[in-house]
């Protein structure tokens, strides 16, 4: 796809995304990818999936939880703050652009999980700009392309995890993808602790990304 | 194996378990076994696994907080209570013994979860006793068997969810052994909300368990 094919997609997604939103029957959008058997896709063809519930989850509650509650003690967004020490210490970034930083995480639980995430403050995914939206194309479709390239097209899930429609604009929160390749299997120790055993050094998964040299013509298809 | 060979196992978990749990450094000791490629198993020959952390996990802390959470407010352990019900119910009981329960959960993340409990109140795995074991090796196998003969040797994972060992002893707390086929895959949904898609009711799957025939001879090898 090109950097505008995919930009339409993301303006899909935003649209859509708006839509339910403003239903009143809607708590929160989960929009995703699945890629590939082993991250849970049954169609063959490539296609984003998008679900919206009349609830909020345990695990999306929790995450909102723990990002008020670092607010509440710095003063913070908690993504902000470790944006700004990940951009000055450099280590775990793959690449940054104008409006986007990918990462590898500090903690990372399985190897190579690359998030991306906005560097403006946005809670809301739906806040994107027209400006941002040409931006993470190009960002989106890199960071895949180093992926596919470095590991050998692993199968993955990409996930946008933003704050659920009633919190639109607060300041402790801030939308990112989540890009998680299915690199390792969760099992038995890690279904029953909830601990991850993570072989790869965060720092080096960054270190080989950003070597994975990926030439992507803006208007390739 | 036969009866006395999985006691014999279950005797050695028993033993490695309460050796560790001794040992000041040790916080808890997740006990395991993965079987099949789906699970996380690297190794061919049938094999269990034992990890003891100096800490408790973010997620051990929370299933302990919310049997507590149950505890205070209905004065009875939460398993005790729960078993009692289903018991009386029988839809989700796939079998039962003088001391176990073999049941699937009455809200199933992925299709046959069939954990099994025991029937006495116990918090801590160590504080099984010499009958319940031979009990539980004769149950363990016959469950394990129901799942190979009915879905067609799936891979799975088992662990036994026991209290941490500083808290041998409370009320509020229940040791299961946890049976996860991999018969599903997490994907994007899952990862990004939490929430889990499960298209087989847990009744139907109890229903199937029951009626699926196995004949274990006590001393077969």
């Amino acid at each position: 796809m090109s950097d505008a094919h995919v930009a339409n997609l993301l303006r899909v997604y935003k649209s859509r995304y708006e839509a339910l939103s403003l239903d009143h029957r809607i708590a929160h959008v989960t929009i995703f990818k699945n890629h590939g058997a082993d991250a849970g896709a049954s169609l063959e063809h490539p296609h984003s999936q998008l679900i919206a519930t009349p609830v909020i989850s345990h695990q999306v509650r929790e995450r909102f939880q723990q990002a008020l509650n670092h607010y509440d003690e710095y003063g913070e967004c908690m993504f902000c703050q470790s944006l700004e020490e990940e951009i000055s210490d450099r280590e775990r970034v793959v690449l940054m652009t104008e409006h986007f930083v990918a990462m590898e995480l500090y903690a990372s639980p399985t190897p190579f999980c690359t998030p991306i995430y906005p560097r403006r403050h946005m809670a809301s995914f739906g806040d994107i700009s027209a400006s941002e939206i040409a931006d993470l194309a190009r960002v989106l479709r890199t960071v895949l392309a180093k992926l596919y390239h470095g590991l050998g097209n692993p199968d993955f899930n990409f996930t946008i995890r933003s704050a659920p429609a009633e919190y639109v604009g607060v300041k402790h929160f801030h939308w990112y993808i989540s890009i998680i390749p299915r690199l390792t299997r969760m099992a038995g120790f890690e279904l029953g602790s909830g601990m991850f055993i993570n072989t790869v050094l965060p720092e080096a998964a960054a270190e080989f990304l950003r070597n994975v040299k990926v030439e992507l013509a803006a208007g390739a298809s």
